[in-house]
């Protein structure tokens, strides 16, 4: 960085498909916005669809510290600081806590140069702390750092990717970010399906993330297909999902709504209880099943599919069962683990537990959100990775399409 | 109970504001809606608008376990079993757990019959079982029973007593249900406003459960007002809220965005991150407040005016900073603790924690909830009390009325 | 009427499933909320499910203005006036419009008493004046009255009989006012079905009213399966779907997207008027299906299986194409004829032309209402009759499942 | 254009604001979604913030037909053929039809090639044909068009200049699209009350579009204030918000409410009626003014302001009045004719004739959207012009807003 005439200046560079992804223009919104100015010292077009763009961009702002900040939001964008050093590193010095200036992370793909080589950050995740260890590097919960960790601080050596949107994907990117429900349900579940088929092809993991609408609106038939079908890795849910299925399994009824028919059952709000009074005398859900007490519903189905489930509490929940974990950050944790290398996440009509999973995930793990409400679709995808995409309909009928793509022979 | 070919009938009485408050229409849906039949045997009707009604009904089911079922839902709408028998009362054999035909609460009035006696049962909420301790009948969650508890089984002895509506109250009755946002959104807050006053005036506390849209719209100058001028007793919240809060106070952005100029920051998401770290690395909020670090804000006032806050955490949660309590039990029952004697609620914006507190109020504690989403509204409004009143409307401008109308000093 | 110390009271009577339809309450409202005061002077319950109830009120008013306006009030709650006398006529003086004690129409039956006998009117609707033709009565909108008509005015000799909750209609009563979006579509698509099959079998008409979203979502197809099974008797709709379904049908796209894709086609916005200039040139949707232009979608369908269409014009059409009425009262009337002998209607997201026709059925036709927007449905259901039926769904998945439902054979 | 081994290819040009604006995204993205390919031979970017860009683009699609649909495509983005030629004039030869290939336009600023001169194109809008006069060009619907006109087909010699961001104008930029509820309603309201002022001062005119809300959400008293302030030029409404106006003036209710209480007032829907009867006797809103049965409200205000009124007919009218145009050509006509020389337009809770006007405008007039309902608002953006802001907010309180910042002298 240079001072002229008390502004200062610094001179970064970024490279990709920076036109298509937007980053062009974010980069120069971003100097704008933020009061600064920029020159252009160099733009170098992709040619043709394939080919890279490359930019060399002098930024200027007010003072030392606004040309800091700037560049701080830069760097989400794919730029880097031109001249090149290695990144700083401090000691964590008290157990949870980090250095005040330490570098925190986007969900995109990171990298930061030590001893002049570019390492590739593991573990990506939003809003955590880089760690290095050894000759390895890895991002780490604030919560999780320990005394004596050598943290990432600054900007220096620090290299974020953005994930570029890929044209030749055209089924993916025609869906981001379009939240309208006038566009044809079935399309966009015939390539949703798709994507579930080329995970499982890959070797991948699909990771479910449900609320409790699941079991209301009738899914729990079709979901149990994509169970049985190998189709569901993981199911993430909360306290409510499994009492309302436990509900349904023992009861037929769910939150007082006999699901067979429809009608409300007045006084049927005692089910609800008693479903949860039965799994505690049980020992748990797994203990129910085996006992013979749980016959049928979804967590009975990933239990003898040996799908793993993780319930994670919140102050909202009934009971809560045994099996739900009450310490958030127990909670989160197992989460996280279910999510390492998760290939597709579809999210089912659940806005705490669908943030919850999507804060830790990395930009580039494609999510699924499904949910009648329009407004909870739209949140989760502002917060999630540039790869969520918002499907705005019925759970029960989405999961519906969604068997009948998949396993079309228990169709009929 | 008798039995004539097959099927079972027995009579039942309730009294009260059967008709204002659609008891009477309730009481007849659910005898037919459950296959039963009913037979008026009498029915006394109030006079004027002042008088109680009357009613005594012979309900007939088509067997033994209908009738059962059909009497359990009828006891919620203030029906009791004409002939009267003491309560059943059942040990309970395992912590935790409660016997299977356990008495099941509402979040209405109950008394409960012990040796001839109407006892009142004390701490009344939703989904809980009644335990009598000598002369004492009090609510408790199934978690928290322990072997010998005696458990009130059945529903013979049992008396529920509905919240009538008052019709004098007639500010009150017209909102009740109305989630409509094409009213008056200023007749609503004065309405609210005098409420507060009243309450405030009986003694009664004033809980507040918010939240981070409180910080995002703007409304911490005015929820601050409250605060000062004695309207907020308690704050219920989660993490978020508290992590905005100071996010604003330290940086004046939320989330990436610059609050006084409402224009996006970006990279401000850092910001988040940072709040956070300073938390932790302070040791918490009121340590915060006490080293100087945090001189504003929602949080910063509520440590300032000694008002009680409880943080309850979530598997979302950045962080979580050391304030909020990380297990989901532990904060339920702070929560419970903090609304024992809440006089009014008022839900600002949080689904999450608002259906919390909900669950754990009496029906007679009327819950105000705010939020631009009718859809939230509508469903907390469907799981609340029939106190509960929806606003379809920003929180910042609701609490700008609100501060007006109650702090008019201070409004210039 | 007598007056007593300067207020007013009068008895009313009034009879039916006063509990069930929860009339009663609303009667006793009425009086309050008005200022009023009531006394029961006889009210004799129905015994059992079946039997009517009967009620004679005394109701008091502060003075003789009061009371007429809460008699008002409570007429369309099936109350008459106890002691009958004949309706009062006056003369119109003047073309379109009424003498201003008018007595406007609800959409209940409704009987007038002329020369001591009651008799029923007919064309019952909304907001009319009631017309006296020899012997017969009938309603009559505000424009359509002429200098002369004998139009019924104040209250004496009106009676209305409010449509009463028919309980063994458990499939229909189970939806009334339920717009929740978490409740299993398919159950209420096939009680659809279910009424659709018993209005055919009955002899009465289905009349869809429909907005351009039945092609945005993909639901031409299915819709036009029940158009060649002859589930729709007559299609009433806007400028919009027509021109939507006219530009499926010879471009493949709707303002611009691809229908078969899901991928936005940019620049297809001319597809959009193309395909009015070539119905323009055409001269009308008839014309264009004769010539062999137009060959498929839904008005090809409505056209070559003698489908009644009416397509009524606002101030945002496009073109509008030559069939579109552009005069809005020659619209309505063409609405209102088509819809005089309708058994059943269903309003496919289109809040418009929904309550245009809602505005003109009598409250015993059963209206249907499917829209994903939850406001749009509430929106529909408070105006509409005690009849209407909220649907919170995708368009095209609705119309997919209802196909499904009555045409099983095209279904593979 | 050339053609090689069947593929078709033509060179274009575009110049502006290219990256800040997306445009060059839109282009790119534009030729790979439609299956053609690009090559870039002359890219020039702006070095610095104000510099405008120019791009030469070699476009290649499969055939020529793919390629005249690709190039109708890219006009709108600004590119224009980069071999010039006048346009193509065709005759139109039956009234009310463009020839086949008419150019259709975009609400972007156009000009025309004729002679070798470019002709900028008066009365823009979108979904019109271009008719030439002697040396002038102008937008004309197509049902205008006269057997002869001079109609503008095909592309070449088109060229349209898309409207450019202005990142100067940041406080404006910030609200593009943004439809959050989540932001500070106040800090839009001062800025949209900064753009009404800087309108008047500029000497444009403001246009308010309005729906009946206005009047259910207490907002008359706000709105009149803003009439006798001169900051509406022109009210563009319905039949309903005219007679909820006048009702709410004559009887103080709106549908049934009472507007001060706010308690709902059963049999008051009569009201509504009576008040179209009322305006009918006195020959329509004006006569009523001047009669003096109508001494308050909107339209009264407006009558004495001198601020014109349109209001367009739908089939969803009660009435309608005699004030309202029935024939919904005429109404769109008296529309246009009063936003032609709009500078702001202001729509309040109304999808209806939102649209219709944003159908009218050119995309350089700034349209504010306000609705409770954040659907609403992202419809009217998606079809409106790139400078439509959109504020999800209660109408009342957001007039309450306004008139206080513009007429602070009467806040108290």
């Amino acid at each position: 960085m240079d001072n002229t005439s008390h502004s200062s200046s610094a001179v970064v560079a970024a490279e990709g498909h920076l036109i298509d992804s937007q980053l062009l223009t974010a980069i120069f919104d971003t100097v704008i916005n933020r009061g600064g100015a920029f020159e252009v010292q160099a733009f170098d077009i992709g040619r043709t669809n394939d080919e890279f763009s490359r930019l060399t961009l002098k930024v200027t702002a007010p003072d030392a510290g606004s040309l800091t900040s700037l560049l701080e939001a830069l760097i989400p964008l794919g730029c880097r600081v031109a001249a090149e050093h290695d990144a700083l590193v401090r000691p964590a010095d008290r157990d949870g806590c980090a250095p005040e200036d330490f570098y925190s992370t986007t969900n995109q793909r990171t990298h930061v140069r030590v001893a002049g080589r570019w390492i590739a950050v593991e573990r990506q995740r939003m809003d955590a702390a880089v760690v290095l260890e050894a000759d390895r590097a890895e991002c780490r919960k604030l919560r999780d750092l320990r005394i004596g960790d050598r943290v990432v601080c600054g900007l220096d050596g620090v290299r974020v990717t953005p994930e570029f949107r890929d044209r030749a994907r055209a089924d993916f990117a025609f869906m981001s970010n379009d939240v309208s429900s006038e566009r044809r349900v079935e399309v966009s579940v015939a390539r949703i399906a798709a994507m579930m088929r080329e995970t499982k092809r890959a070797g991948g993991r699909i990771a479910f993330v449900a609320g409790p609408v699941l079991v209301h609106t009738g899914g729990v038939r079709y979901f149990s297909r994509l169970v049985r079908a190998g189709f569901v890795d993981v199911l993430l849910a909360g306290n409510a999902l499994a009492v309302h299925d436990v509900e349904a399994a023992l009861f037929g009824t769910s939150l007082g709504v006999d699901l067979e028919a429809g009608a409300p059952v007045s006084g049927g709000h005692r089910h609800h209880m008693r479903a949860i009074n039965a799994i505690n005398r049980a020992g748990g859900i797994e203990a129910a099943v085996h006992s013979g007490l749980l016959t049928s519903g979804v967590m009975h189905d990933c239990v003898r599919a040996g799908v793993r489930y993780v319930l994670a509490g919140s102050v909202r929940d009934d009971g809560p069962i045994p099996d739900t974990l009450t310490d958030i950050v127990e909670a989160q944790d197992r989460y996280a683990a279910e999510l390492a290398n998760a290939g597709i996440v579809i999210v089912l009509s659940t806005m705490l537990h669908g943030i919850g999973a999507g804060n830790m995930l990395p930009a580039w793990v494609p999510v699924i959100c499904v949910d009648i409400n329009p407004a909870v679709v739209t949140k989760l995808a502002d917060r999630g990775s540039s790869q969520t995409i918002g499907l705005v309909t019925d759970v029960g009928l989405f999961l519906h399409q969604l068997a009948s793509d998949l396993t079309p022979e228990e169709s009929r």
